[in-house]
């Protein structure tokens, strides 16, 4: 059986769970609240980072990418023209670059800031850094979101999918990513129409529903949020 | 043929050179002053972070953990006893933590901030953030590197190399980010006697001459940088 240590809040703990879901694997999750940094968390992740992966009380595995490979390994490689892999070395490195770009870069420059500011500090205690949104950091992360929408665009415009002509990883990243902030009312998707087309496609998968069914407490998604047609 | 573009003081970079070591591939190596944003760097990669891999003028191979994947696959799969990965996907994901610690999270709590403020800043102009240190970083930077040091010295001793019984990516990943620390004289080895005899053991290994052998414009490094017994 799997575990996933997440939250929902969390770019590459819903990344996982996407990968898991076009696998049609199950999985139990148990959400956490890494700012406690509490003792079991620590215990399976030094870096109180989520997600971590645990199947049948073996080692966790630690992170989206690479929680990512793990899957691929044990589950993606028997999955033939369903694998969300490529075989050639160069197109896995593509598919990898934007993994990355998804659960790693944009998280340090966008998605992250905008989830403590506006989620997280609402739940924490004063001892953690909970209080009032920073709008400092607010303001950066939505300049910095800006230039990621305009790259999501470019890469919808000149591809099928983000990665190349099939469905991969880099579209699950950039679905659990933006789907997070798409939750927030973060993302203008009038603005680039073949990144709003690209994440129509996404939203429509059965690997989704989970997500767009999922509510925080105290925070309504936007309005368009669970609709398929937006 | 294999090209990188690189910086010496990027810890992607130096992981990269010493897997081909390694291995024993030969490399051109291209220097890059990856915050002049030049032209050529954004169309091989638009993060214009380093190290990028190019092999044969195929498509970019982007980031360390990246090229580090695309090496195993290409070169590592068929080096049996030497190979740097293992073939258990559980331990494969323990290398892929490590690394990750290394590249992404070290590097983004300490190495890049010392690097910024100690070297590439006199070498910026001003209009790309040249001047004077920020004494606040470079604080910041080397209390998070006591955390760093303490679990390095965890790791040493609790196991032969940093993942495992065997030599790895993790242990190439760390060396290549600590030589960087090291070359700065920001490393207080003497505090962590297990993971000093790690770093020596790194540093004995042929793949390393290379990186000893290397030396800043007007920084020169540590006294006992170059030393194999320190």
């Amino acid at each position: 059986m799997l575990k996933l240590h997440h939250h929902p809040m969390s770019a590459g703990s819903r990344f996982v769970r996407l990968v898991l879901g076009e696998y049609g694997e199950r999985i139990d999750l148990i959400e956490e609240r890494p700012w406690e940094r509490r003792r079991e968390l620590l215990a399976l992740n030094p870096a109180a980072s989520l997600p971590i992966l645990v199947e049948d009380n073996g080692p966790p595995i630690v992170g989206g990418t690479v929680a990512g490979e793990y899957l691929d390994e044990t589950r993606g490689a028997f999955q033939r023209e369903h694998r969300l892999f490529a075989d050639k070395p160069a197109e896995r490195a593509e598919i990898r670059r934007l993994t990355e770009w998804f659960l790693v870069k944009m998280d340090a420059e966008v998605t992250r800031y905008l989830v403590r500011e506006r989620v997280f500090k609402r739940e924490m205690r004063a001892e953690h850094g909970g209080g009032a949104p920073d709008s400092s950091a607010i303001r950066a992360a939505r300049a910095n979101l800006k230039n990621h929408m305009r790259y999501l665009g470019w890469l919808a415009e000149s591809r099928n999918w983000l990665s190349g002509p099939r469905l991969s990883y880099a579209d699950l990243a950039g679905g659990a990513a933006f789907s997070i902030l798409d939750y927030l009312g973060e993302v203008a998707w009038d603005e680039e129409p073949a990144a709003k087309d690209w994440y129509m496609r996404m939203k429509s998968r059965p690997s989704f529903r989970p997500l767009l069914a999922e509510r925080l407490r105290g925070i309504s998604p936007a309005a368009h949020y669970s609709e398929l047609d937006f």
